[in-house]
């Protein structure tokens, strides 16, 4: 797989065929041609097929892909065949929206843990998750083998955090702190800056 | 301006230069150089000064950037100098963190107006701003000209939602649900999909 030279763009879209492919498997939509395919997602056939080729050859000219074929290598490609664990800190309201949020479990994705700092929260249940204390944070990671860390923290803690969950042997970290952190760079980070969406509009809409 | 040549990705920046520039503002830094403010946001001072160029001559060669001017400019072409009426559709728990997040007060954005389908929520306060009925969803856009409207409902409703924000007036939509909606080309839209994040990760760890 020549992963090194995939634009990030093409990654971004992946979840995007997965979901589109999920729904067309659950309609019973055997094959799609990439045109088809294009037009369910807002982007031109072309953009499909180069998206896909970046991984291999999946579909066949004049026919196009095989639903649950292309379904099963997306899948792969995508992570999404092994089972992760998952630790969220913070059960704030970002917290609370992150753990119900619909889209993860429908990728098969699940937040298996939740720390707080308030011990007031310790106990009670994010969805079917039990709250612990923060101050667990190290056992938990590494007697569950956690491989990402979710951050949905004041800004101001997420360095700390981030360094602790790090220090336990989480290997990517998804931050939603409004703070920019700093990592190893062997760690994958993402900083999920939600301002971005909102300023991006406005950038947009003051050009009219 | 070169608006339609500036990439997205430059465009996606443009935030991050303007709080780190806040801050130095804050801590009386008069002059900041492209490398001290790469350094600061992670990319090469090359990047920093070709991002910024998109916009004009902002720096003086030797010496760098004048902290305030580059600040007053950002927020102009951020447009963050004008006042935007944004009406935030749902408040549960995204709705809650999206009301609470700090990062819009940073940048002066406000969400002005909340409208929920539940009448119990109605009346009650989400921050400073009144729990309004869905059903006066036309009536708020139209008599505050709203500009933005942000869609935090379950994905079932989202198109509906955003046919009848764009139809009272609104010019760009923000949306949360995990759907994808489609809209007239004129009216600015984002769909913000949380799952990509998680998934992005997944994929990288995965290759490692």
């Amino acid at each position: 797989m020549k992963d090194a030279m995939t634009p990030a763009t093409t990654i971004e879209r992946l979840p995007i065929y997965y979901r589109c492919l999920q729904k067309l498997d659950r309609m019973d939509v055997d094959v799609i041609s990439s045109k088809d395919l294009g037009e369910r997602i807002g982007i031109p056939s072309t953009q499909v097929r180069k998206d896909l080729s970046y991984y291999g050859e999946f579909g066949r000219r004049g026919v196009g892909y095989e639903v649950p074929v292309l379904l099963k290598h997306l899948r792969k490609i995508l992570g999404l065949a092994q089972e992760w664990e998952i630790v969220l800190v913070g059960a704030g309201d970002l917290g609370h929206a992150l753990s119900k949020y619909g889209g993860f479990k429908k990728l098969g994705l699940n937040i298996n843990h939740v720390l707080d700092v308030d011990s007031d929260k310790v106990g009670s249940k994010l969805g079917d998750v039990e709250i612990q204390h923060i101050d667990e944070l190290v056992d938990v990671v590494k007697e569950n083998n956690v491989d990402i860390g979710i951050i949905a923290a004041p800004g101001d803690y997420a360095q700390e955090i981030a360094d602790e969950l790090v220090g336990a042997g989480v290997k990517a970290i998804w931050n939603f702190a409004p703070a920019r952190i700093k990592l190893p760079p062997e760690i994958e980070l993402r900083n999920e800056d939600l301002s971005i969406g909102l300023i991006s509009l406005a950038y947009h809409l003051s050009r009219k």
